[in-house]
């Protein structure tokens, strides 16, 4: 059998009925949070440089967060474009890459075109993750390392898969779409650093959806486009850096999405600090009603996340970004960490900056808890009030979002483009997605509250 | 200097006012056979496929063949694709594969929707042939050998570059263009033997002209794109398989369009056969004026020409495509090889059957005649006329393609779009493409004349 059809029938055997509540409950979170990003993404350079004039004709599909309407293809491609404009989208290790972005544009676009219900989106878009992280298990790490995108290049098959899911192809038609993927796979990462590569995932998103549409009119691909001597395997990766046994395994026991998972992104700075500022929003929120009586902060992290470049008091919005007292003055004095705090208007706050001259920064060595993080606040009495985490909150199931956390970031990227009223209905109608009748009834209430 | 700076200056050094007017000819001469196989490729299964009701907004493109105009990019995608359809468009060995299908379908659609002469067309395109050419001697032959189809994956350079020159933009943008077409690349030859094949040629037509869309509105690719450790060469090629120098060594001196140049495919059947059949049009022509006394027919040809599949005598349109004894056959009876000739109820022809039944072939040992061919026939009177020629017209500048063959192709393949008047009218004017004020008077010529 070639390996397009095994990978189909794979695809074909998962049964959405089966599918764990909280597969569903993390495909609506996730989906939310992409369209959190994509509404972020839609006001700037990034997406308003692709979306030239004249270039795409009217059609069904939104723009999210804008007024266009265009066809299928155009908005798959410049919703990916938005949705990656500022790195701040969802994450999957398996996939060395971002598993959304790619996904949802299409899938969005064929149910505004087709009608689809919320479910049926959800459905696929879990279908999606499985088989964009079952293909990635056989081709990373080497294909990452070796230079190609795999947001892109390995991307776009879970995006072929979730559009054919969603249009409810066979595994023969299936097959084809994934041996079109092959073709249509695209992506460097000497581009990274450049406007070049948010429209990565646009172009991907685009073409995996593209690739379905293909084959459910019958095009084909050729059965073997992976495994031939001169198809996707060797010629991207090449003889002996790859497994295709890996990616046959263990489909959907457990689903990707459930173990090891999707991290979602909770503040709009480096990694790094993330747990940092989990420990000083909750220190904050728990036994610190104000910053006013602190005298001393001690953050305790493990120093692989403790870097030079992290220690750097921020001077500018840019470096901001990667400072762990910037952004832990921040959590303690605001208990929030917001887009806002990241321009340089917001840098001269004279509390932040007093606080940012009291905090110490001290490694561990605890290497079984390398992405935790322990904050200590000293008070005038001399009385001290610590916290800790051990891994930053959305890291993935172990440690998920808190919903009012995932509802702040939404609202936090969604008034980019929406008026505040606006985005806490598309919120409350995102957080029930699965049981939308329809699936367009969404954008269409993005449509409708958009500044 | 970047590698992508670097090839943007050598295509600003290039000045038009400086060209050969034999390469002009050629790039007239090129289009003309483009569009062509456009036309025969319009109502085909592989266009009809990919022009999905509702999938494309309208736009101010021709969809060559057909009544439909769309936006740059889809009308780009649509006539690239029905180009290819029947793999009967021109070759270049340098690129390995073919020039005028990547680049000429972006060239039209811009000049359509931003108003460009003629001259400035075929300027553009003789830019783009080099372009793409001499990008190809850094790569080839390893890139084709390991499975990349370069018509796609090295094509997309040229169209990005001649749409660059089109639109006038500066060294720095058409670096950016080169660099994004970088990320753009894609087509596998696992996908060989398929309707994706085509489809290979629409999309790098389409993402070059893209990249240069792009270039133009100042979104930016990285510099080092081709170079870096993650970038095209590394990437696509590998470590030692490719010479950078080469791609910046002797642009247009001579031009590749004009040394070693392209080859135009004269008849609708495989390349191994096109000087027998030569030899045997000219004999007709000059000392056959009708076959019926004809007793004996010998064919002479290099082994390497004379292969087992090529003397299988003619029993399906199928196989008719390489069959030498039907081809000579055809071109004794007919002084013409046509496309009509190579449907089933074509192979009935009771003279052309008994002309193959007096068909012989012997190989000759002349390895500097590899693409000769002689055919000798023997008359009932026992006089021999005799015909040989030493490379198929069309192969090249040194045997370049008489305009009347040049023409009857053209009539031949257009009118399965075009009505019979209209197409001679076509022709007509791509003969004088490079003095028309409007190239996109060429188009509406085209559209009036679609039946």
């Amino acid at each position: 059998m070639s390996l397009s059809l095994d990978l189909a029938r794979r695809v074909a055997a998962l049964d959405p009925a089966t599918f764990d509540p909280e597969a569903v409950r993390w495909a609506r979170n996730a989906i939310a949070d992409m369209i959190g990003c994509t509404l972020l993404g839609a006001p700037t350079d990034a997406t308003e440089t692709v979306l030239m004039p004249d270039l795409y004709g009217p059609g069904p599909c939104l723009v999210l967060g804008r007024r266009e309407r265009l066809g299928m293809l155009d908005a798959a491609f410049v919703n990916g474009t938005a949705g990656h404009a500022l790195d701040y989208d969802d994450t999957s290790k398996s996939l060395s890459g971002h598993p959304t972005v790619i996904i949802i544009p299409g899938l969005l676009a064929l149910a505004e075109s087709r009608g689809a219900s919320g479910r049926a989106l959800t459905d696929a878009y879990i279908v999606g993750v499985e088989a964009a992280t079952r293909f990635a298990r056989g081709v990373n790490f080497h294909h990452y390392e070796k230079g190609w995108h795999p947001t892109a290049t390995l991307g776009i098959f879970g995006a072929a898969v979730a559009a054919s899911a969603l249009m409810g192809l066979d595994e023969a038609r299936t097959a084809h779409a994934i041996s079109i993927a092959a073709s249509l796979a695209s992506g460097l990462k000497a581009n990274f650093g450049t406007e070049t590569k948010p429209m990565h995932a646009g172009l991907a998103a685009r073409n995996g959806l593209f690739a379905a549409l293909l084959a459910e009119r019958g095009v084909t691909g050729a059965p073997t486009a992976l495994e031939h001597p001169q198809g996707f395997l060797e010629v991207f990766n090449g003889a002996g850096a790859y497994d295709a046994g890996r990616m046959l395994e263990g489909w959907g026991a457990p689903l990707d999405l459930l173990s090891p998972g999707i991290s979602i992104k909770k503040y709009p700075c480096v990694y790094s600090v993330h747990g940092a500022i989990d420990a000083a929003i909750a220190l904050r929120a728990e036994a610190l009603p104000e910053t006013a009586g602190v005298t001393d902060v001690l953050v305790r992290m493990h120093p692989r996340r403790l870097l030079p470049h992290v220690r750097n008091p921020a001077t500018s919005a840019l470096n901001a970004k990667f400072s762990l007292p910037y952004a832990v003055a921040r959590a303690l004095v605001n208990g929030a960490v917001l887009l806002e705090h990241f321009d340089d208007a917001a840098l001269g706050d004279p509390e932040v900056t007093r606080v940012m001259g009291l905090i110490r920064m001290e490694p561990h060595e605890d290497d079984a808890n390398d992405y935790g993080a322990e904050v200590a606040v000293t008070l005038a009495s001399g009385e001290v009030r610590r916290q800790a985490v051990r891994a930053p909150l959305g890291r993935g199931p172990e440690t998920p979002l808190p919903q009012e956390m995932l509802e702040a970031k939404f609202l936090d990227c969604a008034r980019a483009s929406l008026t505040e009223e606006g985005a806490a209905r598309v919120f409350a109608l995102l957080m029930g997605l699965d049981t939308l009748p329809q699936a367009a009834d969404l954008t269409a209430a993005i449509e409708a509250a958009t500044r």
